[in-house]
């Protein structure tokens, strides 16, 4: 992505999320407490169109996803999405299942870090955007599940059967999304799949903590770090080492680089441009 | 693989290995405990033909891989075959690594959860085979020894150094692979290596309780589950997202998605039929 | 990498490094104490070139690195290197950031099994350095801290972005390259960066112990475990396969493999040639 814009005008209200964006970070936040932040098609098309415009703005320089009320996200809404997906041809259905994993390729792909800030339930959809995360900061009451087959679906939905192995292996993410069961924040840490275990209740404020360090921090290296973990995972070790050498040449002759070497020599903290 | 048959006759006996078939469940028993089920020649041929044959048995939804006796499967017979490889000429030596290849490449590809029920013993190419299975189902006497440089040859073989390091990661694969020394119950749980652990001798019952909730469940979405896991391994993410959204689109139009939906809108329980 | 020499002649002296060989175990110890052991151009250059050279020496059947004085390595020097290059143009800059790259990948595509030996501080350049040998033997001391972005820089440095998710899977590397936070012995043996840990102060005698088995045993069977280990994180399943099954034909020709079993008829114990 790149901050370069045409003739596309920003979108003026996002109808089907909640957006802050507060000194380089944005807080996105699923809104529907009452329905355990189901996704709907609305909300996907606007976590897709989000990201994307977010990728253009420079100034966004670290992204929290956090859900509202008891829990992080209930998944897909049954009946706005199962019930209406049963009434679709099949390019239709290729288009919304399309959608989905472009929201997931969109949080591999965007230019600043991602933080989940998750307590209660992260399930289906919800587990899966966790998952596409950079970090996944939860509290105790977090709880994960994959559970796609326990609809009739494959466990590999938005790329849950690419990301996950990645996270945790193969042989936990083969349990995780044939099974469905639901993980708990004890199992959750002990494989590997949580970055920060806080206190009951403090998912949020550690997530935005995060959140605002890598902001304040050097944006333009954690972005690099993200763009190469995401790319090399795909890669080769000799192009991967070829990618690591051409990118830190680049990053040498940036601000940041010098600006640590003259607060060392100075001894003094640095202060980050984020260039 | 597929259920379509043509000329080709079901094998009518299985001389190597014993099986028996329930509810849609495949039971593979390595039979020869009073050598601690060592493999021959004959085992892995069977072995690569069973899973071929039941790959085409759409009735086939799940496998239980257990060993008779002291343990799960020592690996190759001392005297049988590695006796017997001396004096192969280099024709010979492919054809015969080629085969055991083959069976973990039958236990990843063919169409239904494979379900390892490991106690005792699982060590070289039976080491293996529980790696190559779906789970692995064992008990606290279970001990895995990848111990194939013991003999002078490559910890990678029939696929283990392209397996272990993407379920137990990098660091503990090489140790294990390179040293040969046996892994113990604990120590396979804490690096990912085991599915569930059962009581002292309770390994065969509770695979066979898993094997049997797979195959009572939605069968197609496992099937796919597993097939997307075993692909994605191999894919960049952008593809991996691609063929989830076919994949999830092509289960949307399956009746157990329906039934899913009616269930639920019911309040009573899905009755799956596996398509 | 093959014995086979032409013209070339061994280096007579390495300037930046310590080397020593004894019974087909080489030992490299960074030797500049005073300064944590940081690396300088001459450094890299040396690691680069001595790998090569012993990677043509089939007497060595095994390396250990490890460090002088009161830690491993602090990575590279902040005056030396990132004073340096902050004076380079592009052509320079890219020069020396394949140079590190070609340290790793030599580490990696060396045909002996690398231990290191870690105690104390490895940061930067010395994380990666450990964490692309074979096996890491750490004593409580041992403090990893991928520390790239902490002087605005990529955190993947090296292959870091390659080699660390593989190791320890995607959710603690993107946490620990992203923040560059240090990783205490505890922490990383519990993710799986440690292949060992010894009681204080133990790390490079363990690591020698160690070596020094790989050097006695079968030399060519771990050697070809490592080769495939290194090769089929980038292969598919399917050709993974294949080459363990010309592997393990090639090497069923081998001495070792044939000692083996007349060691086994004969109940004695094999007498390893590493052929």
């Amino acid at each position: 992505m790149s901050p370069f814009t045409g003739s596309a005008a920003p979108t003026p209200a996002w109808e089907h999320l909640r957006l802050t964006v507060d000194e380089g970070v944005a807080t996105v936040t699923l809104a529907r407490p009452d329905k355990l932040n189901a996704l709907t098609f609305g909300a996907y098309a606007d976590l897709r169109d989000l990201l994307a415009e977010l990728s253009r703005t420079r100034s966004v320089r670290a992204l929290v996803l956090g859900g509202e009320g008891r829990g992080f996200c209930s998944g897909g809404d049954v009946d706005e999405i199962i019930g209406a997906t049963l009434a679709m041809d099949t390019a239709q259905l290729l288009d919304f299942n399309r959608m989905t994993g472009q929201v997931v390729r969109a949080l591999r792909e965007c230019p600043f870090p991602v933080v989940a800030a998750v307590h209660g339930v992260a399930a289906g959809a919800g587990a899966v955007l966790a998952l596409a995360a950079d970090f996944r900061v939860a509290d105790p009451s977090a709880r994960f599940a994959f559970l796609f087959t326990k609809v009739g679906l494959s466990g590999g939905d938005m790329g849950a059967a690419y990301l996950l192995p990645r996270v945790v292996g193969l042989g936990h993410a083969t349990r995780l999304l044939m099974l469905g069961e639901p993980v708990r924040a004890p199992e959750a840490e002990r494989i590997g799949l949580l970055s920060e275990v806080t206190d009951e209740g403090g998912a949020d404020e550690a997530a935005a903590a995060l959140a605002r360090r890598i902001a304040e921090g050097p944006a333009l290296a954690y972005a690099q770090t993200k763009a190469l973990l995401t790319a090399e995972l795909d890669m080769p070790l000799a192009a991967s080492v070829e990618l690591d050498a051409a990118t830190q040449a680049l990053l040498m002759n940036g601000e940041d680089y010098a600006e640590f070497h003259a607060a060392f020599t100075a001894k003094r903290t640095p202060k980050w441009r984020g260039r």
